[in-house]
């Protein structure tokens, strides 16, 4: 089976892979969009986080997730992860025969549209921020001048799985991190990490009304939907809509804590050794 | 070489893994006590956090760890991570010829001897927690009846390597986490995690004088004393005080993060592939 029997490959599934369970909010986003595609998700579950680890080794993981799912026989594959969108995307896109869509450049040209000010926050993890893989993107989609400014915050993430999304104490931390966003004047703030899109309300409230959020769950749906639709690659309307979930680790807490993030229960998830 | 020359063996280093940098706790103290001993730490921080992920899945990565300081040449077995003692301390003491000192059982020793209600605290990670290592320990060292009050602090941890140790912030996650075990009316409370060592302060205010704070760390720098004069095994003054330090990921954050923990400079990390 190549990539060219477009018939027979319309009903194949998106493969999207994460670090872990952040990734749920993509999948979330692209299958409100695409109701009756067919969606496989693997959750790094074994090797989360990955935003706090070296360039080396987040590619390794990458390119392990990518061949699972590829040898399932999908059409499109989504780097849900901002981190591995980050580092992986070019030796993803270079090795892999189906299209690879990640959610950095999404994001990133949305920003670019947005903004009046040419001022524009980007937040996420540490290997994110490091790798400067937003301000890269955002520079070459800008029109005229434009400054990124970029930060970790490294507590978002576990503040999210520990399920405190409106607790005044994160609100605290938010302004902490934010505050200094803030008083440079940005007037988007690109949500570069998929755990945050849980804490768009405090994140909204810190930065105030002038300030755009960019969801880069959203943007990237909508990229899938357009990139499969120039292929000729959408699946007809009937049927479909199928989901199954494959963690390196630890199933019980994918289903627990990927509630949160999927707003409903979690089922058929599979535990595999990459 | 075997485990058969006790004057070649003496001077041989202790060999200490942790899941990544908090096990430098341990290697403090021991170090302080045991100032002439060699001593080589492994981090496995291609891999942390253990304390999320399941059994199965720590066990297999400290048996890694294990192999590797023992390929070095090593006289004892620090497992300085708390929850692979609660998972793996078994399968590695059963498959090494070198003696093995966990971090649970010196911690939980001593909090049975110290509580005088019979009522013992103890924080952890989730695994720790759910694995109930703590809670048999105490059980089997304890005289009377004993109640253990378990709890995970998941944040302790990002806010640790946040550097947020003195923090309004981290008072106030404090306070959400141990008002419940202060109000339990507990005398004792482990800190059961080699991260937790830096919040000494912060637990020590909101729990109150009553209540004694066992270390952990500095239990198992007495026990890995204790067994290697038992066994003959103590390094003869001279010479010695070596450090090795090997992580299997980002050496950098190691060192950046490592300086908190170790209250100094940390030199000579190597990178390997585990």
């Amino acid at each position: 089976m190549g990539y060219n029997d477009p018939v027979q490959l319309r009903t194949r599934a998106i493969g999207i892979f994460d670090s872990g369970v952040g990734g749920l909010t993509v999948l979330k986003e692209v299958a409100r969009l695409l109701p009756s595609e067919d969606i496989l998700y693997l959750g790094d579950t074994a090797r989360v986080p990955y935003g706090t680890r070296s360039e080396r080794t987040i590619l390794k993981y990458s390119l392990k997730n990518a061949a699972f799912l590829l040898r399932l026989g999908i059409k499109l594959l989504v780097v849900a992860c901002n981190t591995s969108s980050a580092v992986s995307l070019p030796a993803l896109q270079r090795e892999n025969r189906v299209p690879v869509v990640g959610v950095i450049e999404p994001g990133a040209r949305r920003a670019a549209e947005l903004t009046r000010r040419g001022r524009i926050g980007v937040i996420g993890t540490e290997g994110t921020v490091r790798s400067g893989a937003y301000q890269r993107a955002i520079a070459s989609y800008a029109r005229g001048e434009v400054e990124v400014i970029a930060r970790p915050c490294p507590l978002f993430v576990p503040l999210v799985e520990e399920g405190w999304t409106e607790d005044p104490i994160t609100y605290q931390v938010a302004h902490r991190y934010l505050d200094p966003l803030r008083r440079e004047g940005i007037d988007v703030l690109v949500l570069g990490c998929t755990h945050y899109p849980l804490l768009e309300e405090v994140i909204r409230e810190v930065m105030g009304p002038e300030v755009a959020l960019i969801n880069s769950a959203r943007e990237t749906a909508w990229e899938v939907k357009e990139t499969l639709a120039e292929l000729h690659l959408l699946r007809p309307e009937e049927g479909g809509g199928r989901r199954r979930f494959f963690v390196t680790d630890n199933p019980e807490k994918f289903i627990k804590v990927g509630r949160l993030f999927l707003g409903e229960e979690v089922r058929e998830v599979e535990e595999v050794d990459l």
